[in-house]
């Protein structure tokens, strides 16, 4: 089937997000030089399907060799993204626009709600008789997406985490004398793998984390303040990582509880977006006096490109270029997945997974990968982790 | 004058504070080869003059070339550090540790506290008819020492500053049909260098940073707003930097004044440590509406060995060695400065300064590093940050 591409970026960016867009690109511009190629223009779309609706359509087979490589190291979303939940009324609109720029084959990439979009788009112009091809491609800080090992973009966010958490405990430890605890308060509302992969950071006992809480457990206050003293007792410093979706058993966020009737503000949790963190800071000063500092990166993690694992960029990369070969050989509806063959030496494959799977929800870590007697992660989880994180940098002590 | 050495590190630390330290012991070591040396022990005070009135003491001379060597590059202060504002009954508890250790040669890493205290050292064993030679070693990421052109470990903060504030506006810019504006706040209670630095970030117009609010200057609610519109008008999203330290024209902070009633809590501001940005993105998404987001790295900036500059560590390093050297040359009461010799290319040359001068108080910004027309810096500002902070990468844009 001839035809032109789009292409799109959708939901939030990550460090290696245009790695996959560099890496359809340059596939598409590969099968565009075959003699039968079934390729015609290589199309963008600004700001995700909001932007396509909007007729803001970009020709990125026009862009020049050096910007197209040069978004293999770019952070964030180069085409611009949206957060666009999809109406009835739109539909109509979006087939107008693939009729109008004659388009055949359709890449979107993002996370679970993308899928979604994808797959409802594929529906829609099936019941039209209008013959699409479209595959989503993976990409996801939270690494919460059903069907793949990991998502492209979390092993780069991971490592911001993991090192954030490291070098904060470094000073942490040094500083006790004046200040007593830390806590870095990582995005991802639903899944612990952000918080959890600041486990990698820790090579001896005493090094941070010390504490992770993720949104995967209830939080017990009792617990969480006992597991406090216990580390300070030991160490004179205590390290805390936390998800910024923590909820107590009966599903509130400990983000919006203990403050609200003193600030008389049930808006101030969601406005202020790092109550999580200062939630725990305060639970910890009124209960025990000390003094310590929390860290709120939010987006930080999303676009540190010198802080971006090749293995992530490579993957991003191959999930691109996967996505158009999938495409061109006559599969729709699916999503790109990376399969994990081995962690010594680290391998993978990639596969797919029908769209309707990856769209169903958000993947939170397996209960095998969570401590029962402790607030951290199991063994089993820094195996996950750490192929994907890489080895942190070792310091001496004195 | 034959005796041991002690060396301490004091103050919050830096990416480069062990550099220093690595400098200093190295130097020392150097030194002891000679035949008439004139150094002893090399000792280390572990968490500052706190750790050395109770004699908290470790023999630096006996660690592996490894680690020393491996000081260099290892973030915070690995001998541990204290913010001990020393009071009259500390001296006599000093000067008994010095004769106990048999010290001569005294030199502490830190800023103008840590100054003062050496200062003050200094001059209590020359009462007492103690010879001892103190030499001050600088750093702060805040920059604000006076006598030097520049701290070390300002360099490597600062970098950190602008890698952060151009990534999340390379975020915010692809992200503005969802958020609207993006604040990044710095430490540095009275100085704005810090903040002044993400300036740095910038190469063209409607690169991040926008707006740029330094302690030196009081803040404007109506300025603020009014800049804060003119930039969403032109680019539809804006990035704004504060120094944690900004205040309103009567001196009270912006971090304790608006919400100040509504939450009942006059402690909020303090407690949090995070509302000037706090405050910011209330007024923007009380007055326009906007989403936006804040992020608070506190002491990250600190502590981020891969985002430090090899210039700083270079520095850091040179400093220290130049402390030993100053010392063993008859010198005492002065702390090792570094004069900018040129810009294009950048180099330097070591001095120093007597420590009553730099204990002083904080060196803010100089008023023709400010403009006075906009928020911002001026080019006479960037000039001089540019050669610490290295350039930053390019990205391309589609």
């Amino acid at each position: 089937m001839f035809g032109n591409v789009i292409l799109g970026q959708s939901g939030g960016p990550t460090a290696v997000i245009n790695s996959s867009l560099c890496g359809a690109i340059e596939e598409c511009l590969r099968q565009k030089e075959h003699p039968n190629s079934q390729i015609g223009k290589i199309l963008g779309m600004r700001y995700g399907i909001e932007g396509f609706i909007k007729d803001n359509v970009v020709d990125l087979g026009a862009q020049s060799k050096e910007v197209i490589q040069g978004l293999k190291t770019t952070p964030s979303s180069a085409l611009g993204s949206c957060r666009h939940k999809l109406k009835d009324t739109d539909f109509p609109n979006i087939i107008k626009q693939l009729k109008k720029y004659d388009i055949r084959y359709f890449f979107l990439i993002g996370g679970n709600d993308t899928m979604d979009t994808i797959h409802r788009i594929e529906k829609y112009c099936k019941e039209q008789g209008y013959d699409l091809r479209c595959i989503g491609i993976p990409k996801t800080v939270d690494n919460d997406l059903f069907a793949t090992d990991h998502t492209p973009g979390f092993a780069s966010g991971a490592r911001y985490v993991a090192l954030s958490v490291q070098q904060a405990g470094i000073l942490a430890r040094d500083m006790k004398k004046v200040d007593q605890f830390v806590i870095f308060q990582t995005v991802g509302r639903s899944a612990g793998w952000l918080p959890a992969a600041a486990a990698c950071a820790k090579y001896e006992e005493e090094d941070a984390p010390h504490i992770i809480l993720l949104p995967e457990r209830p939080f017990d206050k009792n617990r969480f303040l006992s597991e406090v003293k216990k580390t300070y007792d030991k160490y004179g410093w205590v390290s805390i990582v936390c998800g910024e979706g923590v909820c107590y058993a009966d599903g509130k966020s400990i983000s919006d509880s203990d403050d609200k009737d003193k600030f008389g503000n049930v808006e101030f949790g969601a406005m202020a977006g790092t109550s999580a963190a200062f939630t725990l800071h305060k639970m910890i000063t009124d209960t025990f006096g000390w003094r310590g500092e929390f860290q709120v990166s939010e987006s930080l993690l999303m676009c540190a490109a010198d802080r971006a694992v090749q293995l992530d960029y490579d993957e991003a990369y191959a999930c691109g270029k996967q996505a158009v070969k999938l495409a061109l050989d006559g599969t729709s509806g699916v999503m790109v997945t990376i399969q994990r063959e081995s962690n010594t030496p680290y391998r993978y494959s990639l596969s797919s997974a029908p769209l309707s799977e990856v769209a169903l929800g958000e993947k939170p870590m397996p209960d095998d990968f969570i401590c029962s007697d402790r607030l951290f992660i199991t063994e089993k989880a820094l195996d996950y982790l750490r192929p994907l994180i890489g080895e942190l940098p070792k310091y001496p002590r004195i």
